[in-house]
């Protein structure tokens, strides 16, 4: 397994570049590496407002969980991130954020970051059985848009239907990921992985309907030293929905390490059209 | 089934009391009916601060997101609820909510409203097959407080441990539930209802830590005439961890009608002390 330290040449780390603008503001562009059909991949974007908090000045501990809620798509180039500590306690601390475009809100967020301390710990949710990375072959597949060649995907269940004929079929899909180049996990890159699945509901239904998410959630199980420990190896990624009602369907993920570890559980809100 | 209709007799509806302030502002009163150990039950102060966008005159639509970060516990008195909405779209709506005691804030969150349109919808998780309400006999257990006598619960599995003798057991529970006295269901009271399960830790661990939850996420699929036609009926809950670790551990929990509708799904990240 490659070991491949961040840097800065990374498209990724090129992305989140942010200008400290004062006052819990910061300039950030969208990258064209990310570029989605309309706007940028979510993740990224999830990635960029995650970052004004990590890099702010006054920011305690690690984030615990982050909820994006996508407002807009975000134009071609420059954003505004305003990242504010709400409240600051002993060990937790609250964060509001939000980004701009042209002084219009395009995405709102919260983050609550915390200092973490070694406690009882358990996993209740193991790992599937499933074959290695090393013994799954790379998916290629076309990439309409520019994000997905940002991403080494390995399918083992439930990828892009063969053909778009209306036959429905399943709402889970499982998957070796990782950065391609590899590169590093942190949480902003986790954040961002937490985004790749494709939408189940182009699986259930076998129809490319258009789509758009919402809303994100992400919980953080793992500290830096453990994500640091995955470095630039396959992340395991499950998804699966529980409803598809009138526009929107949620989805819900887990991300585990190749040793097994979960370091991230994922939910997400879905507007779909038809 | 009873079908009592919404009634400002009932103790949830007293307890979600809201004066306007203008510009934006609430003043709601923390209720001694849904006393907690310390501070008020979460699942109140996530629907009063959801009352704060539902009944502001610019709200459009109905809830589909909300998120609630926990920052404090809320003294017993006034509080003042801040829903901002910060991006108005065709159909979809961003809030941003916070809600201050004293000035000071202690509690985030976010809400995304939007104008369902009827599409092709489908669930992906059925209702367990579970023993029917009235085949399910009433859980009577001491109620150390106050808004625990608020809910009707019958637990089908994971119940409180018998004995907190440190002896681990799964992290999984089950049970119907409703208001008490029976209320007809809405947002505000689906929102609560989110959040009656019972610390997972307790059970899994049979040891009654310290707890609180620090964000909570949900995802309404019912329309307001779905939840309408529940009326006082029971909901089935069911609620699972993935992970425990470092002082936090997550929740993913979803809610049907009686009929076997899901009517949302959520998920929370709680703290633990140990």
């Amino acid at each position: 397994m490659s070991n491949p330290p961040t840097d800065l040449a990374h498209p990724f780390d090129q992305a989140l570049a942010l200008e400290p603008l004062g006052d819990h503001r910061w300039q950030g562009h969208t990258s064209p590496a990310y570029a989605n059909m309309v706007g940028p991949f979510g993740g990224l974007t999830a990635a960029q407002a995650l970052a004004g908090v990590l890099r702010h000045s006054e920011c305690l501990g690690d984030p615990v969980a982050l909820t994006v809620n996508f407002a807009a798509a975000l134009a071609s180039g420059p954003f505004e991130v305003i990242a504010r500590p709400a409240r600051t306690n002993r060990s937790t601390q609250h964060w509001v954020v939000e980004m701009q475009q042209s002084g219009q809100t395009v995405l709102t967020a919260t983050v609550v970051t915390a200092v973490r301390r070694q406690t009882w710990s358990a996993d209740a949710l193991p790992m599937p059985k499933v074959p290695a990375p090393n013994d799954t072959p790379r998916t290629f597949r076309e990439a309409p848009v520019e994000w997905i060649k940002r991403y080494e995907m390995r399918f083992l269940e439930g990828h892009f239907p063969t053909a778009w004929d209306g036959r429905e079929g399943g709402s889970r899909t499982r998957l070796w990921l990782r950065d391609d180049p590899p590169r590093g996990i942190d949480f902003a890159s986790l954040a961002a992985l937490a985004d790749v699945f494709y939408p189940l509901i182009w699986q259930r239904r076998a129809l490319r309907v258009p789509i758009g998410t919402v809303s994100m959630t992400t919980y953080f199980h793992a500290t830096a030293a453990e994500l640091a420990a995955v470095a630039g190896g396959f992340i395991l990624g499950e998804a699966r929905a529980s409803a598809f009602r009138n526009g929107y369907f949620d989805q819900t993920a887990h991300l585990w390490s190749e040793a097994g570890a979960l370091l991230a559980s994922t939910h997400q809100l879905v507007y779909y059209k038809e």
